[in-house]
């Protein structure tokens, strides 16, 4: 992208520079990493130290908290530097799209593509992409290199699918026989995904034994999350890498979840619930609010334990010496 | 598939129609999703509150057990409701399989086979599936899209591998030399698969330093597991999604391990073993039994520990009190 | 590889016979699974015991250590049994690489590489790969099947990357807007990876927002692990499989992570760290040493309060007793 005038940048991020010097940018960068002729930002008050330090020739702060660090950098007053910054990224980095698409058209030729599948002709498949008959893709949507869809799986519009992830594999379902082995429960549903839904890397999203598994509009999935069949993930929920839900579970809109959570199945949680890294639900989360722990748990019953164990050894000394008091007492007594 | 009527439906199923109405039946679903002309069943009495507002035209109910709520969907008495409804599902799915395989022949042309790979004529292998040299696949396996087997992997018949899973990557066994850098010790064994064995999207089976890993017959693996080298897994044992077994571990035959649980390497199980999500098993576990925790524990210990630790903010509570009083009463005596 | 006389054999290994017998070698193997004409070898004594039953005609044990178990097989002393055997190993395979390359020159004709990738001539790219535009592979590194590369990713030399990776997907990075939907971070950095490193299996590496996340040389990384964008791995660090760290985190050189640990983002850790299966790393670690437990502590402390945890019924009942006997220490005083 052409470099910009420290005028030029300023006009577009709706900045006001503390001076009027104005030399040429011509990349993004953080304070760290920043080097001569790029532009930075401080967003959390904490970093505002690395201006002392940072090469970046430019630094978006806020208007109405501005540092008072010494700096070389040239500051540029804006409303929300992390906004701004986000704008200034896009325009170096218009087309930040796997670029195997780029050069070889919107469907890479070596993505095998069932031909009942109806994709839109703005949707991007990358390479090694294997798309099932049946299947559906909306306006804009892009899967990067090696998406599996199995059939019938239908995803709507705007959607990012990165590598590797599955789409649509069989759930995890069987009827046990007296002898302790399996008979497969066919999976005859599908997978159903909604609109401006990112799923990270190496995911798995089951079909669902019959009807649907669900990822609602909006929601962002982080890498190697398990989803099981006939789950429904609800509105605008995010929930990070390593994370698994087990069959049938709902989770409401705007749930947070932090990695390596396992959902039993079968439950449901209520909208705006946030998660802890590591807990197991085992219940249904009825309360919006903030739960952490296995078995999970409102969040300050959790930390109140988690100190109570840390005066656990402590506890136990102070429970002999109590006895032996007693012991003395009931003597003395007698 | 053909409809059926109620009639030909009971008599393929051997249930009795509670009335003599013979419509037509063209699908099958759950109670919650099916609508007019699907047939569904109620398996576990407390979903039969659901029969009052299913619009299945029929419904597989337990002759011994008729639910007794308002309905208006005609009830079919048969012993066992999910075994028949099973029987229904595959009469009207009848080849639920990827059907990248079925537009394409049995072997997708844009798998990528070794020359050396014996695979039965009968086995369905999908979509840039990778099969390495000298490896083995019975008959009527499936591997859907993008599996991977190394070298000299051994699949039996009649298994599914789901699309992603990788099967014979060098076990993770380095020698740790003086000045804390590696040297890799060579993975030359492989992996070898029973029969009738199901592994799920995206897991990882590591094949073994020498000798094999072993996934015996009737195994069910969920998604994203991680099987490490030398690992024995006996013969009907379920392990659900994001479980790891690290190297030289045996499972024993009919183990039921739910999600995300960890084996420490070189241990063994017992034969009809149970573990809870997200457990940490550290040391072998000798006797058939339910365990929990981490580390794990019988489940009985596991869940008196967790009732007794949700006391232990007031039993410190309690302990200072009882300083006190001690306190006081040896002040009175002096 | 041609068979080899014990005698052969002992001069290529530094290897004293126990005594005069010069049969012919074929292979290698482990103690248990040794068949007539296999070189075996104890390393650890509690393995001796196997030394009675064991098949293999040769094995190599520790010259200053010698096993007094009875034996029917040739004893063949050394100074280290294992770093023998690995020799040995490596003769008798010379070349256990995916032979995917082997029967197809060093880059397989499936593999989709962009035209602006560079490539060493000696680096060998498996099946189904994708590497995209800009990326860089040092020499001798290896890709196995279905990796893939995204944009500028930069991988060192003598490399080994297994099947199903992915290097390069976007960080999960989002702003929140008012109303719980999400606006993406752009991420336009990339991933580096130094020499000698080892990544395991359908791993996740995702790059930075900006900058670059970075596993430095000689890190070896198990299977199913997931690094977040902008994470450091420090030299010689090793981690076990389903590890997951989150963003901006750095770990320092040498530390031994074990299975399903996670990091949360933005904390540091000191060199030579040790961290146990499936803790939970909430705070920087800043002192060498052996952590454990959610949240990580010093191992010496999280087990005191396992042992503490695992008295914790008996003392509940405990603190009863004692309430009663000062209740009535109390109503005789009065």
């Amino acid at each position: 992208m052409k470099p910009l005038t420290i005028y030029e940048l300023a006009q577009m991020l709706g900045a006001v520079p503390e001076d009027a010097s104005n030399f040429s940018i011509h990349g993004v960068n953080t304070l760290e990493n920043a080097q001569y002729g790029e532009l930075s930002f401080v967003s959390n008050p904490k970093y505002a130290c690395l201006l002392a330090s940072t090469k970046a020739s430019a630094v978006l702060v806020r208007r109405d908290n501005v540092p008072q660090e010494a700096h070389q950098t040239t500051l540029l007053y804006v409303d929300d530097p992390q906004a701004a910054f986000l704008r200034a990224v896009q325009y170096f980095y218009p087309q930040n799209i796997f670029s195997q698409f780029a050069s070889q058209g919107l469907r890479h030729p070596s993505a095998v593509i069932a031909e009942s599948a109806q994709i839109d002709a703005s949707a991007r498949i990358g390479a090694n992409v294997v798309v099932g008959e049946h299947c559906t893709i909306g306006a804009n949507t892009c899967l990067y290199a090696n998406v599996v869809c199995y059939d019938r799986t239908e995803i709507g519009a705007h959607c990012i699918i990165h590598a590797g992830t599955v789409l649509g594999s069989d759930g995890f379902g069987f009827v046990e026989k007296s002898d302790g082995s399996f008979e497969k429960i066919p999976h005859v549903g599908n997978v159903v995904i909604g609109d401006h839904v990112e799923i990270g890397a190496n995911c798995t999203i089951d079909r669902a034994a019959l009807g649907s598994t669900r990822i609602e509009s909006g929601v962002k999935l982080d890498n190697l999350i398990h989803v099981a069949h006939n789950v429904v993930i609800g509105e605008n929920t995010a929930i990070a890498a390593q994370t698994g839900v087990s069959g049938s579970t709902r989770l409401g809109k705007r749930n947070r979840v932090a990695g390596q959570v396992g959902f039993v199945g079968h439950i449901t949680t209520a909208d705006d619930i946030t998660i802890f890294a590591q807990s197991g639900v085992s219940k249904p989360l009825r309360r919006k609010g903030t739960y952490f722990g296995t078995p999970a748990k409102p969040h300050y019953k959790a930390a109140r334990e988690e100190v109570a164990t840390r005066q656990l050894v402590e506890a136990l000394q102070e429970i002999r010496a109590l006895r032996a008091e007693i012991n003395l007492l009931q003597q003395q007594k007698s």
